[in-house]
């Protein structure tokens, strides 16, 4: 009884009410290997992103400019982006990467990239933990890191990570994610990245902090949402969060990714599971599904570990 | 930076317009046993599900009297059942069993049991490689199983699998799932449990075909929804059939399963996943999560691999 190979796609039946289109922001190279044990070569990096690109992944988060020491695995950043501009050119330079202070700001500065992404917390304690400030002093840092970048002409992405839990205070309430994104948009960040960086939070709560946001006037055209998979909601989160409006998703190929501040975070929502949903609902994404698998498939090989994404393994297998 | 441990549950914010309540059809002891490579004990079923049982899933699908030849996992049906009725006395009864012909409810019938579950396919080749018959000649087989159940006082539930997609046939047409569904239910059976076997199917293919049951007259008090993870879809699978008013669900404690038939089927949809996104909904479910976890955690011991499930792997690290 043996069977035929399976179709790389699934059926496609439209629903009424959803986006007919949505943005794929693609971490992996940066969410995803800034938490993998072992240090990457800046070459394998650089591939990882062509191949991304090539598969039609409209936004890749390339690098982070943090500090070796709090991360070693992207130490070579510089190297990595360098490499990226003499390959790509003009599109090498429009790959954001992670600026966490001033500093890691004018390193960007100094290759000409074009944009960036700091990495708020809505909660006290993860703001002391990651950020060593307060949750209010975290505004005065960002604030000359968003002016001098919008000053030199960059686009500023804000993540606001433990949007739904937090490891040390539990539940977070609504009003105080929509008040720190309200800040970091008023600082003049153009997008928020609203993320479950401990993967608690359910569908309703999606849905209810989507809704708290546009109330507050922020449209949900200037929000991103950002999934771990630790309880397995990632991906009827989003479904929450497209139903609600959102449009663009941040995922990981593969589903790499954590945080290394937190480690009951885990994976990233993995690309090829969010392309899957995407097109059995007919939703343009514009991404090749095999071609992000292969690459999957790839970089687990690099990474000696299988990746955990339910897509690549029911189609690499 | 050490962390506390997470809160065993998530927070709860619920959405308008979902059912208030949730029936899990436990199905880990047959739909996850029958696709185990090893034997298990028959001890060790019986108190898989006893412990089910008492983490208080409502409905626990014991095993199936299915020939020892196909699934030889199972060859111990009627000792199971006899053990466990001893047991449970009328708790042990009222558990629901597989038959897949009529040798099959014999033996139920023997055993006095009160609940069987018949196995049909919506598809003509599914139909031929599980059945050996056609689509068509299935009803006829199914027809004395179901009227000597029921002329003996039994519940009948039918299972349809392949409701999305077939290995063989590809995307499967809705018009064609419902026309099964209602001559199954036409036949006799109470409920039907609409399997994505394979795992294929996408929220808005779950919602059209949700809806097209109701616009033939079958309500949703009458259908169960049955995903396997596959694609890593279940769960927002799930989400979809809720909003479209199914209010139960198959699910399978730590994510086991699969089907003996289709190697391209995986686990099926985890139950803790499923309590997780119920409980932060407030969707009344019955469960203790943590006793639940912690079976998976001791089957997983007893089969000597880890659980699939986001949640097990979460709570258990």
């Amino acid at each position: 009884m043996s069977e035929p190979a399976i179709s790389a796609l699934p059926m496609q039946v439209r629903e009424p009410g959803l986006p007919a289109k949505v943005t794929i922001y693609e971490v992996g190279p940066r969410d995803g290997l800034q938490n993998e044990k072992g240090i990457v070569d800046t070459t394998v990096k650089a591939e990882f992103v062509r191949r991304l690109l090539d598969a039609g992944l409209p936004i890749v988060e390339a690098t982070s400019f943090v500090h070796p020491r709090w991360v070693p695995q992207l130490a070579d950043a510089a190297d990595l982006m360098t490499e990226l501009m003499t390959d790509l050119g003009e599109l090498g330079r429009a790959l954001p990467v992670l600026v966490p202070n001033e500093r890691g700001l004018e390193r960007a500065l100094e290759l000409g990239l074009r944009h960036v992404a700091i990495f708020g917390s809505a909660t006290e304690t993860f703001a002391r933990k990651n950020l060593n400030r307060s949750l209010d002093a975290q505004f005065a840092m960002f604030e000359p890191v968003v002016s001098r970048a919008r000053d030199a002409g960059l686009d500023v992405r804000a993540y606001v990570s433990m949007c739904f839990g937090d490891p040390w205070e539990g539940a977070v309430p609504i009003e105080q994610v929509v008040s720190v994104g309200k800040r970091l948009l008023d600082l003049g960040a153009s997008q928020l990245s609203l993320g479950d960086t401990i993967g608690v939070g359910t569908a309703g709560h999606v849905t209810a902090l989507v809704d708290a946001f546009t109330a507050a006037g922020v449209g949900t055209e200037r929000l991103a949402l950002h999934f771990h998979d630790t309880y397995g909601q990632a991906l009827a989160n989003a479904y929450a969060g497209l139903r609600a409006g959102v449009t663009t998703f941040d995922a990981s190929a593969g589903g790499l990714g954590g945080c290394p501040y937190a480690k009951s975070a885990t994976g990233n929502l993995a690309t090829e599971d969010l392309v899957w949903f995407l097109e059995g609902l007919g939703i343009e994404h514009g991404v090749d599904l095999g071609k992000v698998v292969a690459t999957s498939v790839w970089m687990a090989g690099e990474l000696g570990r299988p990746s955990p994404s339910a897509v690549v393994r029911a189609l690499a297998g």
